[in-house]
């Protein structure tokens, strides 16, 4: 088996910030993060699949075709958005990091075309490149 | 003559809008910027500084006490940030990278100790790892 | 058990096309890749092997001695090489990185010394930033 | 004056080999980089412009624009093509990066629009990570 | 499960040499690490939790408690120090990254604070750029 | 003109200290760079040379020819050296990157052969990813 990694890049910002939560303890909780008028990162989205090498191609996968359903089904919604208030599949969720690597993955699987012969393998976010999340179909 | 150039990082929000267009005409010139809930960055900031080394110390400048400055001019200003609404020094501005390397050069320039011995020579942003911009104290 | 990974990296050109497809269908699978005058990448190889610390060492392997391997069955063999034409384990299939990595493997196992302690873990190809590949020893 | 640089890749194929040198004397001149199958990288190319910031956009260029400009004239040349061969621009030339560099400067400046105010400043590119070459308007 | 990375940093001396060997064998199998000297790097620490998103917060634990707890445990200990003199936990141990990687996972898990329902996941070392160094909980 | 830039990479040790101050004064100069076991850093040394490009190699310097000599001249002097004890050329002197690139720009141009039609232009250090030095052979 051999596991391919494509990387796609989008610019979002976001607030964190708690509802059940008291003004101070979001304040204490998520630090400057929980500036009201939020804040942004480029994220670095890297989506992995595994699968045989089809010996007629030598590929996995398409590229072009991983490229047009993670474009369609992620990039489209998150790129150049505010993750608090304009991307549906995160209403009412705390648009944490560990939040999208989630939400991306069950939008990615849902999905997940089923001729293809390769199947998602997991799903890693950088949100700076100090911090790093990573979430796994198998874990789950 | 030896140029030290230091990196800071700040992660900001932002929209590209200019109140003296009409809506479509934001939308032409500003593309997804100009989405109205904003997007982010995270930045990186150079700061060069230009003079002889001190032959007492083998120094330029001394780190810490441009760390000291950076942060508490800029770095603290606009770290976690919505440029549009929540940095002083922008108040009126379209927060493009470009006016903000404008407006970090002002504000590092303004107020210079005037016994250091090195001078600020440039200043650096990469909005993202692909727009780079700079600005030097002499071109201007 | 500790993983040690080292980096290597060789210039390459390839051409992607099927002997089994017409034109018109290399043309829509491989895209610019099937450009008949090739192409090329800086590949970057990163090879784990896995194993224990030697306590008289403090070391996986010895660095020198992976490197010799690698260079001698790798490096020298791919290294500004056309993967269509002058790499002969490559001889008759289709230059992917998968295939690549895939190959890479094998040649690195058949011969792996025999008094070596660490045992091959794993291969992974970026071909480019943004794409990566991985193939592993337990997975096949 | 604020000088705002972009970032561009393309992946070509070249083989380094002067017509007026034996085969002796390529070899020894260019080593690996002779191989007369070719072999390839990943080229990073950065186009540096210079002007004033137009206070109505925040700007000093449209990035769409200069985007539009480059692709058409260097991307959609150079990109999966074999500079020896496919790029018409170096035609009897020796392709190394050096000259790839003047080229790139030559496109880019004969045909600049008259009516953009920035003006190109300098091209840089990435041969490979430990090889950058550059080459300015006015130097020459 | 997710697992969240977070990157840490400090810069270190070393000589890699063994009291059990005679000089020539110290020399042979370190080479130029042997050097009585002493040389150094920034080796970049990475450390991987594992753990359930806590819905009431959107995270897998608390970056700034992992900080401190790393910064006491590790930075503190390693950073601007002498590996083979400053540090008590490598004492009488060779200091290569593998034994270091070792020592840094056993120095995390041995106070991990019971009340964190995230657990150590993986230590990784980046030495250098080329040489790197990872170690597991569950391998061990 | 065309500027050819080619990076070298070494590792060293070194603490900073000046024998005219007093523990004190040191310590409050160079925090921990002032430890007394002295630490390390991984140096990325940037050549930059500046010519003309030769028609009949398409080149400006000889890559191989410059690697020899700033291989001979600084690599084996500074790699995997402690730089306050070892390096000869800055016995004397505080081993901050400012004074081992104004030393290194010395030594290049010192012997810098007499028939290469390139000059050396300037010299980079990178001390860490956010500490850079740059000494120019103009501006002294």
């Amino acid at each position: 088996m051999t596991r391919f990694t494509r990387r796609y890049r989008f610019a979002a910002a976001h607030r964190l910030h708690s509802e059940k939560l008291t003004a101070a303890e979001n304040a204490e909780l998520f630090g400057k993060c929980n500036n009201p008028y939020g804040h942004g990162h480029d994220y670095l989205l890297e989506v992995s699949v595994c699968g045989d090498v089809d010996p007629s191609t030598g590929r996995v996968i398409s590229p072009a075709q991983l490229d047009e359903y993670v474009k369609a089904r992620i990039v489209d919604q998150f790129d150049h958005r505010n993750m608090n208030t304009e991307v549906p599949a995160l209403a009412g969720r705390i648009p944490t990091t560990e939040v999208a690597a989630e939400t991306i993955e069950d939008l990615l699987i849902s999905d997940w075309p089923k001729d293809w012969s390769a199947r998602l393998d997991k799903i890693r976010i950088y949100e700076t490149k100090n911090n790093i999340f990573e979430t796994t179909h198998e874990a789950r």
